[in-house]
C-alpha cells in the first residue's frame, strides 16, 4: 500500500483508523530498512508478519513475478506447481550467475538482495559466535563435504604442482571423500593419545610437510568439531606451521559455530598463523534442513575466488532457510540457543557419568571436546564381541537417534584407503565406547529420555550376557565391508529380537 | 518496501535492477488502488502474488498486528495457535461492532476495509449477474436460513401486529424453519401443477392475503431456486400483490445468483412491484465453504436496518473467502463460470433425456427451472415400493452426490406442520422421480460419470426387480419419521448390499 | 499409508527403517484414537504433525474430496480458489443440516466428526474450567449476542405468552440488542452500589417478577463477565428466584470461561437454582478469531432444542479454529493460560494502584470482578470536561488497545431505550474512571508497556491542564449521539494534536 | 486413520458415512501404492489432497518427526523456525549419506523413500521424453555446471593421465567453467558455418583427438540445447568417435529434455557410439526453482560411481520440487507441456519472421535448433555500433526477459581463455542478431506481447538512428571486460533514457 492506496482506504473507513494502520505499517518498514542498511542480524527476532511481508516484497522484485513480464528465454522462472511456487515464497531464479554464485542477477533483483542479505547476516553471526576478524563469507547450497571439495578445487589453480593434502585423521567418510573427489591424495596423520583424548600429532604433521615439500602440498585440512574421544585439532599450532611453510590451511568447522571453543580456535589460528577458509554446515549450526554450508575466511579476495569457482546458478533454498531462521530468532535468540547448548552439555556429562558408573564404566576424559562425549563399554566388549553393536541396535530401535557405539577393531576401506579402528579416529583405541553429543537445540527431556533408555538397555544386555543368550542371535550375522554401525546394529538387533521376542520396546 | 528501503536495496545490488523491481511493485499497487477507489470486481482475476500482498497489507493495519501494541481489553485479537492465525491471514477481529455488522472497528482498520470492499465487490457481481437496480447488500456469516430469520426479525419491529408469513410451498426444511425460528406462523400455499411443473398459486396467495388481512401478515416469503419439478415462484406477480397490499416481500434466492433467469425475476419483481430483500447463499453461488449469505435489496436504509439487527461482531471468514474468490476470478472469470453452467445444464438435460428414455422413463418438462431437472421413476415405483429409495442408496454409495430420489407419499412433520408428499413440493405429485442439478462449477466429466453410474444402477435394479431379490433386503427396514432420503437410502442399501454381495462398486 | 504401502516401501529402502517409520506412525494414530474414543482434550498438546495428519484424514472423508465423486446437486462443496480450499483444510461442507446444527451430514463424514469432536472437547474444557455439572454444549458460528438471541427465540416456543426479559443492567450494546432482535422487551434493573462496586439489585428483580407476573416473563438474562466497577451478577440468588417462580434463566458468560470465579458462579447457580443455558464467546476465552460462541447447559434436551432452532447449515470455521487450538494446547496448556491470567490480574492491580496513586487517583475496590479493573479519573474530570476523553484518545493513538475511559454523564439511546451514565452501568456513578482488564493471553510486557504509556499520558494531560491549553483544541468538537468513547476520543485527540504539535508519540 | 480409528469414528457419526469416508481413503492409498510399487509417473496428475497426504505420510517416517524420539547426535533434524519446517513438509534430513548421495538414511526412512521415488519418476520421464534406453539417473541438488564438474571429477579417477577435455565451442560461461573448476584444460573446437547455422566441426575434433592422444583426453564434452544460430552438436558422430578411441563422452543436455530432437540425439548417440552420462537442468525442463540437475546414463555402475563421488548429504529440496511437480502433472500433463512447447516454437518462428521482415531483417535458418531462434540485426549494427545493445536494453526495461542481443565483435576472457565474438559461438559470425526461445511453459500471450514490444522498440530505434540522437547517449559508456549483454544494455539504456526523456514505456 502506498500513499494513494491509503488515501483511497480513508474514503472507505474512518481516516483516523486508516492513519493508525498506516503508522503501524511504518514500524514494519523501519525494521526492514535497518536490515537493508546495516546488514546485521536484528537483536530481537522479527514476528512472522514482518518476515513474510519482507519476503513478499523481495519476491515481487523478481521478473517471474512481474505482472507484465513476457519471457522468451530458456530460463524464465516459470513454475508448474502452485505448491512449489508457494513453498519457495515465489523465489524461483536461485542465486548467482554463471560467473559467480555471489553475483547479482538482472532478472531477479529480489533473489539477489536475499542472497546478499543472507551472506551479510551470516557473517554477522560468525563474528558474534567468536570469529571476530572474519571478513567475508557466503552460503553455498552444498553440504560441508562438497564445499570443502570446492575449496580444494579453487586452491588447485593457485598451486598447480600440489598433489597432497595433509589431514589429521578424523573418522568421517565425507571429510575424507571431499579430498578424493577433488582429485588429491590425502596424507593421513594419526592422532596421539593424551590421557583418554586423541589430539593432533603436530610433530608428525611438520615432519610430513618437510618430507613431501611444501609446494607439493595443496593444504593442511584440519577439523574442529568431532566425536569424542578425539578433540578439535590444535589449530593455533597448525596455523603457525601453515604460515611458516606458506601452505594454505582449510578448516572443517562442520558443527563448530555452536561452540565458542571451536570458534575461538579459529580466531586464534587466524591471528597467530594462517587460515585460508573455514567451512561450516548450515543445518548443524542453524537448525535448518540439510543441504547448505558457509564458506568463510579472512581474505575477501580468496573467498570471492571460491565463489567464482562454482559454475552456474544455484539453489536459493538453503539461503532462504537460514535467512528466515536468523530473522525469526534475532541475535538474542541465537545467543540464547548457544547458552542453552552449553548448559545441556554439562547436564549430559553429569548424567552420563552417573549412569556409566552404575555399570562400572566411566566417562572418558576429553576436556577439549566441547560437544561430544564418550563412555566406555568395557564390560560389554570383554564379555562378547557382538554386545557393543547389540547396544547400538537396541538404542536405535528404541528411537534414540544419534547415539553411536564404537566397537574395537572395526576396519573400513574408504576410496581405497584402509582405516583400522574405524570410527574411533585411531588404529587402536584402548576400549570400545559409546558417543553422545549435546548439539544446538537439545532439550533437557532429550537427555532424560536418553539416559533412561540407555540405562534400560544396559540392564537388558547385562542380563542377556549373563544368560549367554546373545550368542544364538548373532550367528547368522555376516560382517560386511563398508557398513556403518547403525546399519550393522540394526541388522543384528533384528535377529536378536526375533529370537528373543523382546517386548520391552 | 518504501522509498527508503528501495534506496537501501540499491546499495546492495545494482540500482538499475532494484529500480526495475520497484517499478514492478507499482503495478501490483496500481491494481490495489483501483480496487479501493472503484470498489468493483476487477475484470481480470488477480494472481496470487497481488492477492496475498493485498491481504497482508490489510492485516498489518489491525491492532493485533501492530508491533508496539499493548492490549488491556477483554478482546485483543490474541491467537493461541499459529496455524489458526495463518489460516485467517492474521485477521482476528472479525467484522462489525456491537451496533452494526457493517460498522467500522477502531481497533481493526484492515478488517474493516476488508468488510467494506467485500460488500462492494459482491454488490458489483449481483448487478453483473442481472439485478441491475440493486442498491445495497452485505455479507453475513450465517447460512441462508438464519439470514432469512434475521430479515423476518427486522420486519417484526416495523409490523408489530403481524403474525403470519405467506409462503408458497417449497420442500426444504431450513426455509420453513427460518420462519418458525423467527417466531412466525408460516401460511403454506400449495403449488398448482402446470403440465409437469409446479408453479405459484397466485389466486390462493391473494385470497389468503385478504382472508388474514395485510396488517397481520409480516411478509410474503417467495423462492427462486428450487428442485424440479417446482419452478421458481412467479415473482413479478407476487411483487405486484405485495405492492398492492403494502406487504413486505422477502425472496429466498438461495442459489439463484448463478442463473440469469432467477436474477431476471428479481430485477423484474422489483421494477414492477415490491421486493424488500433477497437472500442468497455464498457457498452455492460463489464456490466457497458453507457458512455465509448475502442480504441484498433496493432500499439502502432497510438493508442497513437489517445489518443493525445483528447484535455484536461476527466472523470475517465468509467475507474473506468470497473476497479471495472474486479477486482471483475477476468478473470475467465469474462470467465464464456462469456461461459454463448454462452449457452444463443443456448437456445434462440431453444426457438425462437419453438415459431415461432407454428405461422407458422420461425427463419432466419443467421449462421455468433453470438449474434442477427431474426424470420419472415410474417403472421402479410401480414394481416395488422400496425400489426408488434403493436407487438413491445405490447412487450414494457409488459416490454420486447430490442426486435425490423422491418416492411418492412420503410424509414429514417439520416443527409441528405436516407435509404430505414431502420433498416433492406437493401433496400428491403424479409420480416418483429423480433430481439432478447443473450447478456452478460442474464439469462435463461430472455429467458423464453420473450418467454412466445411473445407467448401471438402473440396469442392476431392473434385474433385481425381475428376480424379486430386492424384497429380502428391505424387510428389516424400519421406516422412521423425519429421516431424509439420503439416510433412508443408505440404510436400505447397506442391508441389500449385505444380502447381495454386490461387488460392482 | 496402509500395510500394502509400507510393504511396497520396504522394497525400495531397507525394511528395518521402513518398519521403524511404520512404528512411528502408530504413535500418531494412537493419539487420534484416544481422542476419538474418549472425546476429551488430550492433556499434552499435539504437535503440528499429528494435528495436520488428523485434519487431513478427516477431510478426505468428505465427499468433495472423494477422488471418484461426481456431484449433481446444488451444493457439492466445490471451491473456486485453491487458497480458500487450503485455508479451510478442504473442509467445505460446513456443519449441521437443515434440521439441526449439530446433525451429521451424509455427504461429509469428516466435517461431521470434526463437529462432534469439537463439541465434545469444548464440553470437557468447560468442566475443567469449573462448571463440572454441565451436560451438553455446542459451538455455534455466531458471536455471543446472536447466540443469546437464538436462546431467546427457542424459549419463545416454550413460553408463547412471554413478552419481557428481566435484565440487570450491563452497559454493552450487543447484550441489550440480543433481546431486541429476538423481539422482546428488556426490563432493565438498575444495579446497586456497594462500596465502589455495582451489584445486582435482587429485591428489584423479585419485585419486577411479581409485578409483571412470571408467565409474561421469557427469562432472566444475567451476566457474569463485565467491566468494573460492575461485578458479576449474583447468580446463586438469581437462579433461586428463577427456580422459585419457574422462569428460565439465560446467562451471558461472554468471557467468563477464563475465570474460575465466573465459572464457579454458574456451577453454584445451577446447583442451587435454575440455569437453562449459558453462552460464552469463543474468541474471548480461547484466543481464536471473532465469530463463534458456545451454548451450554445442564439439560441436554433443551440444548438440543436450541441447536435445532438454527435453520440450515453453518460455517465450520469457528469449530475448526477452536479444535486446532485445543489440540495444540492440550488441557495442560489451557490450564497454564488460566493460571497465567490470574497472575497477570494481580500484577495489573498492583501496577494500576501504584500509578493511580502517583496522580492522586485510586484503584476502585471491586472485589467480585475477577478480570476488569477501574481507576478513578477525578482530577481530570473536575478540571476540564473534555480531559477524560482526551486521555482515551491519547492512549488509542499510542497503540494502547482495550483501555476505556468512562466520563460522567454520557447519555446513549440504544434501540429506543435511553441509558443515562452509559458505559458505567449506572445512571450516576460517583466519578469518571478508566478501565483495564487482564484477559487470557496477556503478557507482563503488555502490562508494563501500558503502565508506562498511561503514566506518560497522565503527565502530559496534567501539564496541558495547568497551561489550560486543552481548551483551544476542543472547541470545534461537536458532541454527537451514539458515538462511543474510542471514536469520540480519537476525533478529539486529532484536533488537539494538530494544535499542539505533540511529538512525543 | 487405521481400522481402530475408523471404528471409533463410527461410534460418533453414522457408521455408513464413516465407511464411505474410509472407502474414499482407500482410493488415495491405492494411488500411493501404485507409485511405490511401479515407481512410474502416474498418467493422470494427482490432486493436492493425495499429494499432501503422501508427503505427510513420508515425513512422519523420519526420526525428527517421531513423537518419542530423543536425539543425542550432532545432526538430529531439529528446526528452529516453524515456517522453515512447514515449507519443507518437515523433511529435514536431506538425502544421501556420507558415502553416497543416493544412499538410504537409517534416521530418515521417509526422506530416503522420497529420494528413491523421485529418481525413479525422473527416469521414467526421461524415457518418455525420448531416451528409451537410459538405465539409471539421480537428482543432484546442484545446477548443471557443477553437476558436469562432478562427472569430470569422477572420470579423473578412471583416467589419471588425462588433462584435456575436448569441447565444441558453446558460449555459455558455466559450461566452460565446469571444466576449469574440475581442474582440466578445455580444448575448444570452433564450430563450422553451414548456411546460417553453426555446427560441430567433426574433423577438427578427430584431428585433436589424434594430436593429443586419447589417454590424455578425459572426455569429449558436447552440448545439445543451445542458443541459435548454433545447432545441437552432432552427437551420433561424436559418440562414434568416442567409441572408436575409447574416450568417455559427457553430454550437456541442459534444457534438452523438453525437446524430442535433443533427446533423440542422445538416444541415437548411445545406440551407435558411446555416451557415459548426460546432464540436464531441473528448472529448465521441469519448471521448478533453480538448483537441481539430473545426471543420467546407460551404465548403471558408472552413474552410481558419480553418485558416490558426492561427499556427504545433500539438500532434498530440488528432489521434493520435482516430485511434487511430476505427481501434480502426471505423465499426461508433462506430455501436454511438451506438445504445447513445440507449437509455441512454430508460432514464435512465424511471428519473428514477420516482424523481422517488416524491418528488412530476416529469421536465420537454423533447422537443427529446436528451441532457440535468431533474427538478424543488420540495419542496426551497420548504422551505429551501440544500436544493438541499445535494443537489448530497451527490451529489458520493458519487461521482456530472456531476449538476448548479440553484437559483433564482443571479446570476453573467461578463466584466462579469450573468446572472440563471445555470445555468438564463433570468432566471427556474419552479423549481429537477436535471440528468442520457445521454452517449456511459454504461452501465446508471451509471444504476442514480445512481438508487440519488439516491434515498438525497433520502430523507436529506427527513429533515433535517423535523428542520430543515440550518439549523445553513449559517449559516457565505458566498455568493461567480463560484463554480459544484459548489464551492458542496461547501463546504456539508462544513459540514453536520461537524455531522451523517453516516455514510451
Amino acid at each position: 500500500m502506498n500513499r494513494d492506496n491509503f488515501a483511497a482506504g480513508e474514503r472507505l473507513v474512518s481516516p483516523a483508523y486508516v492513519r493508525q494502520g498506516c503508522e503501524a505499517r511504518r514500524s514494519h518498514e523501519h525494521l526492514i530498512r535497518q536490515l537493508l542498511e546495516k546488514g546485521k542480524c536484528p537483536e530481537d527476532g522479527w514476528d512472522e508478519s514482518t518476515l513474510e511481508l519482507f519476503l513478499h516484497e523481495l519476491a515481487i522484485m523478481d521478473s517471474n513475478n512481474f505482472l507484465g513480464n513476457c519471457g522468451v528465454g530458456e530460463r524464465e522462472g516459470r513454475v508448474a506447481s502452485a505448491l512449489v511456487a508457494r513453498r519457495h515464497y515465489r523465489f524461483i531464479h536461485g542465486i548467482g550467475r554463471s560467473g559467480d554464485i555471489s553475483a547479482v542477477q538482472p532478472k531477479a533483483a529480489g533473489s539477489s538482495l536475499l542472497n546478499k542479505i543472507t551472506n551479510s547476516l551470516v557473517l554477522d553471526i560468525i563474528k558474534l559466535a567468536g570469529v571476530h576478524s572474519v571478513t567475508s563469507c557466503f552460503v553455498v547450497p552444498m553440504a560441508t563435504g562438497m564445499s570443502l571439495t570446492l575449496c580444494f578445487l579453487t586452491l588447485r589453480h593457485k598451486r598447480p604442482m600440489a598433489k597432497y593434502i595433509i589431514w589429521p585423521r578424523i573418522d568421517q567418510k565425507s571429510c575424507f571423500k571431499s579430498m578424493i573427489t577433488a582429485g588429491f591424495e590425502p596424507v593421513v596423520i594419526e592422532n596421539v593419545l593424551e590421557g583418554d583424548e586423541l589430539r593432533t600429532d603436530l610433530e608428525a604433521v611438520e615432519a610430513k610437510v618437510l618430507e613431501l615439500e611444501p609446494e607439493n602440498i595443496l593444504c593442511i585440512h584440519s577439523t574442529t568439531s568431532c566425536f569424542a574421544p578425539r578433540g578439535p585439532d590444535r589449530l593455533e599450532e597448525l596455523s603457525a606451521i601453515c604460515a611458516n611453510y606458506d601452505i594454505p590451511h582449510i578448516v572443517n568447522n562442520a558443527y563448530g559455530v555452536q561452540s565458542s571453543k571451536c570458534m575461538h580456535l579459529i580466531q586464534q589460528g587466524a591471528r597467530i598463523g594462517r587460515i585460508d577458509a573455514f567451512v561450516q554446515s548450515l543445518d548443524k549450526n542453524f537448525m535448518v534442513p540439510v543441504g547448505g554450508a558457509i564458506i568463510a575466511g579472512f581474505n575477501e579476495s580468496f573467498i570471492q575466488e571460491i565463489s567464482k569457482m562454482y559454475p552456474g546458478r544455484a539453489s536459493a533454498s538453503p539461503s532462504l532457510d537460514v535467512l528466515i531462521t536468523l530473522l525469526s530468532l534475532g541475535s538474542n535468540g541465537y545467543k540464547k540457543l548457544l547458552k542453552e547448548r552449553k548448559e545441556m552439555f554439562s547436564y549430559l556429562s553429569i548424567q552420563l557419568k552417573k549412569v556409566s558408573e552404575a555399570y562400572n564404566e566411566r566417562l572418558l576424559q576429553t576436556p577439549h571436546n566441547p560437544i561430544s562425549l564418550a563412555v566406555t563399554l568395557k564390560a560389554l566388549d570383554e564379555h562378547h564381541d557382538k554386545a557393543v553393536t547389540r547396544l547400538g541396535s537396541m538404542l536405535f530401535t528404541r528411537q534414540v537417534s544419534g547415539a553411536r557405539v564404537v566397537p574395537l577393531g572395526s576396519v573400513q576401506v574408504v576410496s581405497g584407503h584402509t582405516f583400522r579402528g574405524f570410527m574411533s579416529h585411531a588404529n587402536k583405541y584402548p576400549c570400545a565406547y559409546l558417543n553422545a553429543a549435546a548439539a544446538i537445540g537439545m532439550k533437557t527431556k532429550d537427555v532424560d529420555l536418553f539416559i533412561k533408555k540407555l540405562d534400560k538397555c544396559l540392564k537388558t544386555i547385562r542380563k542377556e550376557l549373563n544368560e549367554e543368550s546373545i550368542v544364538s542371535g548373532v550367528e547368522s550375522y555376516d560382517e560386511t565391508e563398508d557398513v556403518d554401525s547403525e546399519e550393522m546394529a540394526l541388522k543384528l538387533d533384528t535377529v536378536v529380537l526375533d529370537t528373543h521376542q523382546d517386548t520391552s520396546s
